[in-house]
């Protein structure tokens, strides 16, 4: 679970990080496959795409989590998150909702769904 | 409005800074006012026991600002806000709204106001 504890703290810091952008995209397989709000992507391309893409559109992001745990006998974790941000505009947003992820054998990321609690979050996104 | 603009990095810093806790409670006169959701209070002393409960309760807070503008017509500047964080228990949170200030001739903060969009913010604080 190692790698998911890293995740959000990452995701952040890859605004203004190339470091930490490099070893946010090492927490996952090549051939990760993510949800954003019902809409599925596959492979890491996309997913550094869909991040640079949050970072062109957003200048500041800050998640916080509650904390990964095993969903009871099933094979995925889940946690529930918090985000406030700001536009590219300058306008200010906040969103909650959960993410569900599953690891491979190494402890890679294979799958990362988003579930917003409001269905607006990400819907720029989904046209990628 | 320098002090303004010093404002939200500070309080967020403040929780594990006591350096930027100083340099908050600098920005603002000792016979300051500040109203929580409605709920006047006074001076500098209850000002550092508001800061101090919030930073009991949460285990961490982000603020986002749109950017402090003079209202029209009037003594006081405003911005919209939106914050995250994380109670002490665990849970995480969103909240938006907006702050109204006043400053004296010094630049000091005299009056600070907060309005949060949900009332549910704050209600603990409001009963100090």
């Amino acid at each position: 679970m190692e790698n998911l504890d890293k995740y959000f703290d990452l995701f952040d810091q890859s605004r203004t990080s190339e470091k930490a952008f490099e070893e946010l995209n090492a927490l996952f397989s090549d051939d990760m496959v993510f949800v954003l709000n019902g809409d599925k992507k596959s492979g890491i391309e996309n997913w550094k795409l869909f991040i640079k893409m949050v970072f062109t559109e957003n200048s500041d992001i800050k998640h916080m989590y509650e904390g990964w745990k095993k969903s009871e006998g099933a094979d995925h974790y889940e946690t529930q998150w918090a985000v406030c941000g700001k536009h590219s505009s300058g306008r200010v947003f906040t969103q909650t909702g959960k993410d569900i992820a599953k690891l491979n054998e190494h402890g890679k990321i294979v799958y990362l769904e988003n579930v917003p609690d409001s269905k607006e979050m990400f819907k720029s996104y989904t046209t990628l």
